[in-house]
């Protein structure tokens, strides 16, 4: 597997609102998209900073898991997602080295990126998402 | 406050033994550096991904941060650290703006740099450290 760069760091926030000002202030780089992703019952607000993005994600639903997240861990770093080439092979690959797969095959994440979870019980306790850019080829 | 970049990623594990061969085949980056940092009863290996590093932290003791950290919450992502130029003006205004300091002065970390951490009750649950590095000037 080859990742080139950390593509984004996704963190568990309880708001929006409140955590848009703070990371502004933060990282000075204003807030540049907020997208709501239905199916992952999430609001998520992105930044730039430098090569990496920083994804704010605020469950819309209790049941979300980033309201489980949230519920048993508070807020914080919830994921990291690597920017690889070629998903469905780095996928295969994870497979075949005994990495558990949350999805076996890529879905649609934010901002069109096509994306797969790890486990983290098989990724050292980090839960890691590795996503490709089609749209950059 | 104006962040370049993330610096690096510290990610607590209970063996670099066990733990750097994983990394190196889930980044194929090699660790390029080991370096015990005995003030912060840790051990730190490192690689390169884009921009950031990836610093893994072993405790070399159970009272240390990262052993209080693992038996507390498991291994997984410990902090973020962001890349700034000027840390002692950075950490004034992060104080005027009512952010914790664990570190009111910088102090040196592994690689030369020079670092101070933010309390991740002020930082929305992320343990934050800012850096410098100093001998890139």
């Amino acid at each position: 597997m080859k990742v080139s760069h950390i593509e984004h760091l996704g963190i568990a926030v309880k708001s929006l609102e409140t955590a848009i000002p703070y990371w502004e202030k933060m990282l000075g780089s204003k807030c540049y998209n907020i997208e709501e992703v239905p199916e992952q019952k999430v609001k998520t607000a992105f930044f730039k900073v430098g090569q990496t993005k920083i994804e704010l994600l605020e469950s819309t639903s209790p049941e979300g898991s980033i309201g489980k997240f949230i519920e048993k861990r508070g807020e914080g770093v919830h994921h990291v997602a690597f920017a690889v080439d070629g998903l469905e092979e780095n996928l295969a690959e994870c497979a075949d080295n005994g990495i558990q797969l949350i999805d076996k095959a890529p879905r649609g994440g934010a901002e069109g990126l096509s994306i797969a979870f790890l486990h983290p019980k098989s990724t050292g306790g980090v839960l890691t998402e590795l996503c490709e850019d089609k749209n950059k080829k």
